[in-house]
């Protein structure tokens, strides 16, 4: 039986730190899904068509990628495709909290679901989505933390 | 002298968490008052009566439990009504930490208060109001977490 | 029924810490038994019998106070007496981790127990009985944190 | 070469734990720089200017502190004014969390700025401005928490 | 190409946190290596051939399970057998940060060897081999926390 | 006045890690003593003289530095040579919570003491003096964890 697992996010926008998790993954399994929630009730800054854009392009060379959308309980996404592997990545203390609680939360919804985590490389430690954010809403430069793709995507966005 | 507890939350809504809680202090203590807080500051799904009225249904059954609604400070409210220990239930090391710090607040602004901790029976390590909207939000089912009268309130009030 | 609590550990030796819990938990209880562990593979300064006189001898003045001596699992122990209430301070992130898991443990051997936890007054959250001893050896002072009693029984101990 | 400290924060408004670092890094280093970040995404109660005259005010007797304000990247303020050393005031994991993986994101954005971390005195592990808004808006008493001039200004504050 | 996962522990002895952990990982894997330390400076109830025949007998109704011995670095193991995936159960906040400093060691010495972590069940969140001895020791029961072989076993090591 | 720090530790033996807290160190103070703990009670691999003359080759090259060798209470030490600020590298959580303690403990027994915390360079999360006795023990190389001074009295020691 092939080995799908998903690794779900905001990708508000894509980090170095979420492809160094990607990459990894695909040394580990035979598909991965990079699933990007649509919450409507968290604020923003990309639309998810363009964070779906920018998780295609930075991923079009990685072989066994596909980017998908999801809305809704991911539990219930995973069953629908059949995908019964979450892939998460871990920082710190913080994340791991928050991490055990949705783990065992969606165990309890769908037994059949497993959750595992990678350590996020050291390198990227203290990196984040919103960190990059306020940097480039502050002018600084974001050339080690996202992908030139992300970086002029995050350039157009805030000079809009 | 008899002993009274008083158990402070928003209960928005109430879960098998918060009950089980409940009925574990029940066992300690003469009285257990249920304090929902009245924070017109913090948005909730229910109103605080709406909450009022679950506690009442789902704790009827239950002796020496009283519910009641304050607002302002947690030991302003227990000096009036001369309640000396509060009841917290502690989860994760993220709760443990905000609550150590508010029960140091609150020894400070009153001396004669005491804040009791209980850990969360296992069974409910990743349950919290907000998870249980969440879910009901997108429509999963909330049948382990909530009791039958709180799920009837959810889908009346996600339906209006 | 009255209730009766017991606050167990190693009381090696008791320290201004421990003192500040005992006194607060005279507040909460009819009754509260020092339980002192008599753990025979582990290393300690003081015999459990000197352990023992120095409790007696620093909570003379407290009401409902009594010293005992357990070993074996504590909650065999807490049966035999017909007690049901743990009373334990925390300190920090460390002790919270440790004493969570003994809690459920506690839980899973015996259902009818309960573990109330209280926050150490911030005046001793540095303290511990293994600092005091390697204060003692190195010859500093140790005013600030035992009782006289327990400091003369140390420099007895430690010129032996 | 003089050392000059930088200690940034919102400051809204400075508690006595706030000064309390303030005065131990007065002993640290040949200047210190208190700077207000003036964060126009972040609601504040009072406004930047406020801040400012407050923390002038009750710094007035301090020798070698001087009080500033800034906006943008903390790295780029530094780089302006020739700082190179960040002081933090820590309280608890969570505090140590977040500010672990700013000082690593600050490192890497600008290699010679060192961020040092001092804890809080055990007087103050409680206390934070949002805390002190709080029981004031509750119309506790914040006669611990804040100097009497900052008490008068919260008071006017909120009753305008 | 067939993905071969690496369960490395002590095992002093196997108890049903390690058995959950062990079955959730076949599901993942098409082979998963139950691999016993033998790390002689530490001392252990049981040596290490009786804990490898606990194992094998435990595990002999599990398709896809290898029990095996190493010594020295877990790298260097892994590398020999061509192994590249590391997996181990996370408890809590304390197993997190040890696990983490030693999964960066880990690709640091290897940087093809993966660590994936999985939560354990909260069934099992107290439980480990030394409370399971401390127990046993203690006249406890062990049923709930051991299969019958390996409680027989215990049962056979403490009288002798 | 001029600035001394000092940097405590056990340094058996030291490492990559220490170095880069001791090379940061030394662009904040005007003299930095890096101070060996003579523990009797503590087994150590390297003698304290052996540590003491690997500390000396290894920052030969540090301008401001002096190597020297205490036993007793840090306090103690500190009071004598009128040195009043400790420098300490923080890695994780449990440094964290252990430092805290220590740093009020040592504030409490002198007040004019204070501690300075410096983040762990991203690159040295993982290190220990421990994971690298263990690593040479287990004949893996450390040639990216200790100068090559070191790992030649690793050999030496090991090989003895």
């Amino acid at each position: 039986m092939s080995k799908v697992a998903v690794y779900p996010g905001s990708f508000d926008p894509v980090t170095y730190g979420h492809l160094d998790i990607i990459k990894r993954s695909v040394e580990l399994f035979d598909q991965v899904i990079v699933a990007i929630l649509n919450n409507t009730a968290k604020k923003s800054l990309f639309t998810v068509n363009e964070r779906y854009e920018m998780l295609e392009k930075v991923t079009s060379d990685l072989p066994k990628i596909q980017v998908d959308i999801f809305s809704g309980l991911l539990v219930d996404y995973m069953e629908k495709i059949s995908a019964f592997i979450i892939i998460k990545g871990l920082r710190a203390i913080s994340d791991f909290e928050h991490e055990f609680q949705m783990a065992l939360m969606n165990k309890k919804l769908n037994s059949k679901v497993e959750t595992l985590f990678m350590m996020t490389n050291e390198k990227y430690l203290y990196l984040s989505s919103s960190s990059v954010k306020e940097i480039a809403m502050s002018n600084g430069t974001t050339i080690d933390f996202v992908p030139p793709y992300v970086r002029d995507k995050l350039s157009e966005k805030l000079n809009q």
